[in-house]
């Protein structure tokens, strides 16, 4: 399989460097000439011209900012081969979904999305490792063969050591505006009353583990935070509300020395936290005929949106086989 | 100097064998039979009863639940020399503070809280060097003398390793409100709408590191959040104010598609959360007259609420010498 990576940054730089050494065919390409001259003296293979970069390849990660990301997918799609499959990793999935749609390029595109990242930036703080273990959204499309998605999903699961987790793009952006957008408007939150407080001094000075934590993503570059916020827009505002509300009562609880409704709530909380780490799983082997889409469709997403999520994708003559893990609940 | 510490949990615990590692004579007391039998299975100096571990002690940490606090400090100040210097750890401090000075206990007790901890807990949980570094709050006591506070912040200094931050209790209580309280409040807030969400599973399933972050401290025992809160109730209403205030603004500028308005906000919270890990400090040394209480009183608490803590303290003499180190600010 021959790969390239366009837009070598942390999530890029991670996933292109994971290949080389998994010993796949991989080239790079990115805009910056500082990129270009790290990638260089790094003796990473990397292209001069986009055009150069996808020719005759088998699959194209799109890892550059999501603002350009339709542009770059359309000149991906003019430059490709016609069997190349093409996927990027933005964190919002359904506005480039319709995109690719509507310009007739589903049987192609796989929206995606791996669930892993640092406050850091750049080719420089890529890690091989940054994926293995982690959650990695493949968003099958529907109506069209799911020969890309599959394809995807083994190279994920294989050569990048992370989890697929099949879903239809809305339910992504409504599952990552909470466990992921959120938590960057909650630490903004957080830090920007304290830089107007003040009390700034002194917090500086008694911050401890707690603050250290919940600020952390505020020191994420604001351009790249903002740029992933207004991409979804509306999917946090619906969240966002519910999470108003339970501060909201939680506060309202504490006006009124209603220690019960607090400890309450807090267990409430506390039983979502523990589930992060006590969660166990049960692996089944799904097998699909090649060509019987929907039914294999509606497994995926289902199984994305159950929590579950896939170890591994065969496709032997005329049988695709899904290893697949999910949660045992109560 | 002779030190008994009541009540081993985590704090306490942490403090008890720190002191013995230096190579004080320390003991530990605690209510809970499997407390110590731990302390006995470790070979840990512990006393039976209660009278017994503050008897002949030059300093005593009261380290057990808050809500138990001013019901063990009056058993101490029964018990203990009259030269014997107490000090706490709990997390809020005006209340504490003003029980003692109503019962006349000012001149031998000093509100004290260290910026530390996990969300594990008990004896077995103890880590002599979870204070190196951190954060120790005293709160010096105005127009008693200072000679109490002296003692702890050269104790807290040389043997624990920590960072003593003088401050004025209610000072203090307004700081923690933003730097632990809130942090618990929005992890609490996260973490419930969660649990509360349809979404769940998925959520749960794409849980990456902003995610863990922003919910770490809603692992921690709800009894234990609960009663740390309603004890701060009133400064915690104030600041969170200030923070709900930043989110609805955020959340309108996102509402309107305002990037410039986000960006600048989200700019404002980098700040703070850099100055974390950026803030140089300048290190000076500060002498008084020992008998000038109210000079070097007004001096601890400025240098507290400006950011500053010490590093040690002396007494040599007629002169009391403190090393401290203030924050440069740009």
């Amino acid at each position: 399989m021959r790969v390239a990576v366009l837009g070598t940054g942390l999530i890029g730089g991670s996933i292109l460097t994971r290949l080389l050494r998994s010993g796949i065919d991989a080239t790079g390409w990115d805009p910056d000439p500082g990129t270009v001259s790290y990638a260089r003296e790094h003796a990473i293979p990397f292209a001069e011209r986009l055009p150069d970069a996808v020719d005759g390849r088998d699959v194209v990660f799109l890892a550059g900012p999501l603002s350009l990301l339709p542009d770059t997918l359309a000149e991906v799609v003019k430059h490709a081969d016609t069997g190349c499959v093409v996927t990027d990793v933005g964190s919002v999935k359904a506005p480039i979904a319709e995109y690719a749609r509507d310009n007739g390029w589903a049987h192609r595109f796989v929206p995606g999305h791996p669930m892993a990242g640092t406050e850091r930036s750049g080719l420089a703080a890529a890690d091989p490792d940054l994926f293995v273990g982690a959650a990695w959204v493949l968003c099958p499309q529907p109506g069209v063969p799911l020969d890309p998605f599959r394809r995807l999903s083994g190279l994920v699961t294989t050569a990048l050591g992370a989890k697929v987790v099949p879903l239809a793009p809305r339910t992504h952006d409504a599952i990552v505006a909470l466990s992921s957008h959120i938590p960057h408007l909650l630490a903004g939150s957080l830090a920007g009353a304290v830089a107007r407080s003040a009390l700034r001094e002194g917090v500086l000075s008694l911050a401890a583990g707690s603050f250290r934590d919940g600020t952390r993503v505020a020191g994420t570059p604001s351009v790249r935070t903002v740029d992933m916020l207004v991409n979804n827009r509306d999917a946090i505002g619906e969240s966002l509300r519910l999470v108003q509300a339970f501060l909201a009562e939680l506060a309202e609880a504490l006006a009124g020395d209603d220690v019960a409704a607090l400890t309450g709530a807090f267990d409430e909380a506390r039983g979502v936290r523990r589930e992060l780490f006590e969660r166990s799983t049960r692996t089944s082997t799904d097998r699909f005929p090649r060509d019987a889409a929907a039914e294999e469709y509606e497994f995926l997403v289902k199984l994305g949106a159950d929590g579950g999520h896939l170890t591994g994708c065969a496709v032997d003559g005329s049988t695709v086989s899904y290893t697949a893990a999910r949660p045992v609940t109560g």
